[in-house]
């Protein structure tokens, strides 16, 4: 067991479905045929307006450590796989080209976030880890974003370690957090991994531990210049608040800010300021945290609360209201038996699970007036909308909603991040990326930043696309008519 | 950062106020006072009448290799930490005992789930982990628990890892779903780690790749000897189904089964039932998966659904309808500057935040008569109900609500893992740990059981405890009195 731990690698962390059809592949010669594969996700979380897409540098590094280890493949022998295709697995790295949007990049549902362009095998085998960085990742940056969107210019601090979803979790959720405008955490490991800056002073134990809240913030301020004091244990208003004015005056520290955990966090929060400001602590901070979300901050901002700090745990760190994002990976195009790429979809019942076929390009349309987007537009490989003179847009579902932009500039979305298993990408730092995504932001109407009822960003096809779509439905219903007629006559 | 990557720790996975208070404890000379802190939840999860408890062994192997590492002491340096202090810090390891549940054993709201007895300082620093770790396993056990409560002897298969709250998510998650009774997992390297077994086969992209379903279908027969169709690519009824047989027939394969991954499961999986019938295949299993939860799956089953194996995802992973299970990791005793034990207490103005000095013991009592259990009592360490010919059993919060049990054996929960810094336990294997859970569930009423509106099962305190409890509450009401009185008079 310990071997096997020590031998860990992420090449496993796959559905065995993954495995076993790159068997069928492998078998049937068609393993190294180019496939292209698409992530997009069919709706918004939380009913926001719209996503911040992360995880792209996870991905990278999975990607650039693809490689079965000695006991992975151990481990498939066991399971009773063909020991030719243990040796092919045993020797596979990942060949292919990657784009991507980038992190901190807006992104809307139906459009394509990433793309694969590799051997059929690789491209089906890394599927699954792609899928649980990316949907988790992104789902976080975007919760994120949407609680930063309510806190303004005010300060917001990721508290949730306690509750997240195992380690990964707190660890590449606070980066998500940070990613999507956050502006500090408490885990101090995330702090060392990634630089981003850490927040915390002490908790309710240690007022417990003293048995006496005086002392419990004397002690504090022996060793600590800077002090926030959690004022709640025992009594905020009667006890908290008046020992943290005392200590700070008798010991003169900085007294940064006084945390609030309970209670009527508005009626606190008015209360504790008028006290600070009477004793002369006028840049003495308020802090909050208690099952914070959204919604919560923007009903005690209407009622007046005085906070000047937002500590947001569980509803941030694990998504609680929509605690999964439901990215797919689907195949668009596939090399047949004559090496020519061949378009492909995947019907369903329902029209947005029915794919958009062929290899595709996004680009943000950008109104040069006045510098805000007219919406995404979704083209086929081949085309350049910046050709256009006068580009009609519209709806992908109601199709005689449309628009025609004239005076724009059309901003490819997906960056070559590997090309031929070479990883081309500079990786930006998390402040660059999170400088990217105010930007970003800048040039969304308003109208789609609201956290209630936001407005549809539009996301259009070309009409080549849409063209190439109708002809991929038309050839698939055929084909299945024809098989059922062929079945029948049996 | 590569550096600093390799010489990751789980140290410093914890929230910065613990180091902070850390500081504070050990510049006041107070942080080798032995303090009790317990583990427990206010709330069981889901509605459900019973928890699973589920994290130690990943727990015993964080306290087995707590230490600082280089680069956690010279990130700690850059935050601005005193020399003394990291110098300590660096040589600090685990030392404490631990009392805890044993995974599988069911848990239940205000509770002692786990009991950790050791240096305040190193109590303290570990509160974050521990809580990270035990609230996502317990939680996602405890789903599949009720989620299997429905499944019943048919197969329930854990799918879910795209959609996981990243990687460890993933992983711990399929090994909490199979501690709470699932039977299998998709993702391969949950596989190889715990040894659970794993299950999958093709995707629809299998099918897309060839473009043809009947191709598809013979160039993984070809391979697999055992095979499981997914059915649901083009037309279940009409092409799927029919393609399935005749390819069974052509190959002389196994067929295993047929997967149902959309529309109506409850109508397709009895036609696709008689047709498999009709053609001979009356072992073939029909597996099902699309957002199953325990709702929809008694609802399929009230239906006649003929489904023989449950594929769950997201909502098992995440625990989409609850993501988070509140532990919380309170001091109950802490060491005086006299070496005597002070039991400690929180007070809240809800009731149930208010939590239960002194350290204790959990018992679970069972009637003799039925093998049945009776609820769990509450003792004060010193106590040993096994000794009482008539236990009094009272309601914690309706204390009025009383019974006794005569003929009982009272069972201790809590066991002793690592005893001053030393494990002290022998670490079950999962299949031991699943056998265990049934075990327990055999001694459990049915009314418990229900998925939905179980009875309340008895969580109760002894008088003792309750007398101990009620003394606190009254200490520290007059304490607080004498604080507000001494700072009105300043």
């Amino acid at each position: 067991m310990e071997m096997i731990k020590n031998d860990d690698s992420l090449a496993l962390h796959t559905d065995l479905y993954q495995i076993n059809m790159g068997e069928t592949y492998w078998n049937d010669g068609v393993h190294n045929r180019k496939a292209v594969f698409e992530v997009n996700f069919r709706k918004l979380p939380f009913g926001n307006g719209y996503a911040v897409f992360a995880g792209l540098e996870r991905v990278i590094e999975f990607l650039e450590n693809f490689k079965f280890s000695a006991t992975d493949i151990e481990y498939l022998r066991s399971e009773g796989f063909n020991e030719e295709y243990l040796e092919f697995l045993s020797e596979l790295r990942f060949t292919g080209t990657v784009r991507s949007m980038r992190e901190g990049e807006l992104v809307f549902a139906n459009e394509p976030i990433m793309q694969i362009e590799a051997p059929l095998i690789e491209v089906q085998l890394i599927e699954t880890p792609i899928l649980n960085i990316i949907n988790f990742q992104t789902l976080i940056a975007t919760k994120a974003s949407r609680i930063k969107q309510v806190v303004g210019n005010e300060i917001a601090m990721e508290f949730g370690t306690r509750r997240a979803q195992e380690m990964d979790a707190a660890i590449w959720g606070t980066r998500a957090a940070y990613i999507g405008g956050f502006d500090a955490t408490s885990n101090v490991r995330a702090g060392k991994l990634f630089g981003i800056p850490i927040s915390g002073t002490h908790a309710h134990s240690m007022v417990q531990a003293y048995r006496d809240e005086y002392t419990a913030f004397k002690k504090y301020a022996a060793i600590h210049k800077d002090c926030v004091f959690l004022v709640d244990t025992y009594d905020t208003l009667k006890s908290g608040v008046p020992n943290a004015i005392r200590v700070a005056k008798e010991e003169n520290i900085n007294l940064i800010g006084i945390r609030l955990d309970s209670g009527d966090l508005a009626y606190l929060s008015k209360e504790a300021r008028k006290m600070l400001d009477k004793a002369g602590f006028t840049k003495t901070r308020i802090i909050a945290s208690n099952d914070l979300d959204e919604n919560t901050i923007i009903n005690l901002k209407s009622q007046g609360a005085k906070i000047d700090s937002w500590g947001v745990g569980t509803k941030l760190i694990t998504a609680y209201d929509q605690p999964a994002l439901g990215a797919v990976y689907k195949l668009v195009s596939i090399e047949d038996e004559n090496g020519k790429m061949i378009d492909t979809i995947k019907i369903s019942g329902n029209p947005e699970k029915v794919s958009t076929p062929g290899m595709k390009r996004v680009y943000r349309i950008i109104n040069n007036s006045n510098q805000k987007s007219e919406g995404d537009y979704i083209a086929l490989e081949h085309e350049d909308p910046g050709d256009e003179k006068r580009l009609k847009m519209f709806h992908p579902v109601h199709t005689f909603i449309s628009k025609f932009v004239t005076d724009f500039e059309a901003i490819e979305l997906l960056h070559t991040i590997f090309k031929n298993g070479e990883k081309v990408y500079e990786t930006p730092s998390l402040q660059e990326i999170r400088d990217f995504l105010t930007r970003n932001l800048e040039v969304l109407w308003d109208e789609y930043k609201r956290v209630t009822r936001p407005e549809e960003y539009p996301v259009d096809l070309s009409q080549a696309c849409w063209d190439n779509k109708m002809q991929k439905i038309e050839e698939v219903r055929r084909k299945i008519d024809e098989k059922i007629a062929g079945v029948k006559k049996q």
